[in-house]
């Protein structure tokens, strides 16, 4: 367990679509708490060490895209999410600081389990095996109807489309769904937040739950 | 799964410390069975594809070595036999092949499982979702003492010795010992080999035992 003792730091994970704004949203949030004194450790997923953007650039550059099998996918994910927790994330809780991460066990939760349909009982003993005893107190699920996640996705200058991102509407579909039925599901962690108003509304709002759910 | 019919090909693993002499026997064994008409591929893990030979590029060489948590080594192993599994080993056994693999899911038991003390239960899990329904006909364990396989490593001329190679004593009789739990708890698969002989007659024993097993 990479936790021995319980940690005076938080972790807050952010989870939503591509182009839910995720990014914008974590960088609002570590600014508002560094306003108040906290310190920061922000990271993404996957990724975030370097053996972890390692394996990063396997999932995200593959080169055929389609060739890789979904069991490949998640046993990545969770390798590259294993060395962030210990590596990264439980040392800073527990030094007190405020662990913002850009995805965590809830995206293969939904990507590979309800998007690419692996077996639920699997998907979930591979997450714990990743993270220990590391879970998020709090998970923002940012909320964007399909067709505005792609409208964003289309807008973002990249010369190659990366292989999350070649992904057909369907997919995104259960994507959304899927994060709808988590928060749902766990409603005293997951926070919902309606992605589709300004950045600056969506940081009010995020800050605000925040405040309530974290003191 | 990765097998929806039962396969007519046959699976055989080998196993065995580094130095134990697997490779040589891959290739002794495979001659063999081709001059009886036998259709073979020969695999190795980690890599075998090219997903997986990406992953061995990040166990092998990574340059610090010891800053891998084990966590993210057997995931990384799983990753690549997951890819290796439904890219190669499956199709081929489909068709009606003979697979020799430079070890499989016993690896990942006896390395991460036993020798770096990774609990047994997620282990098992975690092989179980990397190989799907396809486990070896035959794993063939060379069994060597650890000062043969540490002297005939110091022996192999590469310029850096890579991560496994790193490891000290201890770890490697952890590894030896693991070996020779398997084969006494799984008589009915695996065939335990003395590889202090010369590679001929280890050979020869391999094929005396794949035929009494496979016919």
């Amino acid at each position: 367990m990479p936790l021995h003792q319980k940690p005076t730091g938080k972790l807050i994970s952010f989870e939503g679509s591509e182009g839910s704004g995720k990014s914008t949203q974590i960088s609002l949030l570590a600014a508002h708490l560094q306003k108040t004194g906290k310190d920061v450790v922000s990271t993404r997923e996957p990724g975030g060490t370097e053996i972890g953007e390692q394996i990063r650039n396997i999932i995200v550059h593959n080169s055929k895209g389609d060739e890789m099998c979904a069991e490949t996918e998640l046993l990545l994910f969770a390798a590259a999410r294993a060395q962030l927790v210990r590596e990264v994330i439980a040392p800073a809780l527990l030094a007190g600081k405020y662990v913002l991460s850009d995805r965590f066990l809830d995206s293969s939760t939904v990507y590979q389990g309800i998007a690419r349909k692996l077996a639920a009982d699997p998907v979930a003993q591979i997450n714990r095996f990743a993270v220990g005893n590391v879970m998020p107190d709090v998970t923002v699920v940012i909320d964007v109807p399909t067709e505005v996640s792609l409208t964003r996705l289309k807008q973002r200058t990249t010369d190659l489309p990366d292989r999350m991102e070649r992904e057909n509407i369907d997919f995104y579909n259960h994507v959304r769904e899927g994060y709808l039925l988590l928060a749902k599901n766990m409603p005293e962690r997951v926070i919902l937040v309606d992605g589709t108003r300004t950045p600056a509304q969506v940081a009010q709002t995020i800050w605000e739950h925040v405040q309530v759910r974290l003191g």
